[in-house]
């Protein structure tokens, strides 16, 4: 195992998995998905964590697709209260199939670069009705992907069952910290990060658990902190 | 089973299925991706197929994905020679994970629309070294549809272990001859069609075998028959 590519969005799971990789790897690339995400600053977060970890291609790719398909508050213009439930009783941020999607498009650039180590940062720990980030489900994926590209594909989830806790130990277990002080987790889409969205009080409540400091916040600072 | 979606190429085999799916569903509707084909008259037989059977919606999805990763004849602007041998052995013509990636995105169209039978002309009878469009390879994908939408994914393949003849056999059998006039075969991108590329000599022998003769041709005439 040579090399490996990291589908990065940004966030702070995708950037810990970057440290994971680099720490692993010889060589480690990265993909980042433009699905029209509201909140654009994490398409640079992506470019910014990438170009510091030093990884050797970094591609942000558009799925045009996604938005076409639409109906979702992550990326729909008139946006819903996050975190409401919407159909089928997911929560209504919910993208149908997006990890699937985003997963095969990584393993079809990882096919023409020669790689076939695949990482990503779903965890099924903080499970919050995304069937698509769980482990059943990406064991199955890979086994379509070994299929459809006849290729020794393997899915990496170093995440998967951490909690957020474990996930910042693991982040500064990896030397990855300081990367994190790059990403991007406010739904809400501000920047300094609100501090009071469902997300930005998941990333303060690991960094607490895990008694280390949130270096996105000794960067920026915070807004309801 | 009341409804159904088709992935519809705008080619023979793809409405072959939408015929077959019309005998068996109340309510059918149709998919096709713009993938950056070369044949942009592809996309324009599927609006008009999906007209002449009466699906109920017809979309046309822009896959810019596929067009940003690209690397092979189907879409490269300079397109090498057809049919000859490109990367680990597979036809240059390959696009790694297409077929993943379009029932990855039909099953996300399909969750919205309430439908979990997906219909789709692959076909690994003609296998032609594409590993995307085996039973196996569809088998697997199916699962992890299932995992990771939470819904009964059913991938319904009418042609995998039919002949190109039985296949004509079908369309006939199903109503769907008629449809055929309107499709597009020729990978030269000519209309009315060469008659001498690898795709309309498959095409000419399955309707020969068949003892059928081609409404496409009867419609428009053949380049060099």
């Amino acid at each position: 195992m040579t090399q490996a590519l990291v589908v990065l969005s940004g966030g702070q799971d995708s950037t810990t998995c970057l440290a994971w990789a680099k720490r692993r790897y010889a060589t480690v690339d990265a993909i980042t998905f433009d699905y029209g995400q509201r909140h654009r600053v994490e398409l640079a977060c992506a470019v910014e964590v990438a170009r510091r970890a030093g990884v050797r291609h970094h591609r942000t790719i558009t799925v045009e697709s996604l938005k076409q398909l639409g109906g979702n508050t992550l990326t729909a213009e008139a946006a819903e209260a996050l975190g409401a439930t919407g159909k089928g009783g997911l929560p209504n941020t919910f993208v149908p199939g997006r990890n699937l999607l985003f997963m095969t498009l990584a393993a079809a650039w990882g096919w023409q670069l020669g790689t076939t180590d695949l990482v990503t940062g779903v965890c099924q720990t903080d499970y919050s009705g995304y069937p698509d980030c769980r482990a059943d489900t990406m064991a199955a994926l890979q086994q379509a992907l070994r299929l459809g590209l006849e290729a020794p594909v393997t899915i990496h989830t170093p995440l998967m069952h951490l909690s957020k806790a474990d996930s910042v130990r693991l982040a500064q277990a990896e030397g990855g910290l300081e990367l994190l002080a790059w990403t991007h987790t406010c739904y809400a889409g501000r920047v300094p990060p609100c501090g009071i969205c469902p997300a930005c009080l998941l990333r303060a409540k690991g960094f607490a658990e895990a008694g280390v400091g949130d270096p996105l916040l000794a960067r920026l600072g915070g807004g309801a902190r």
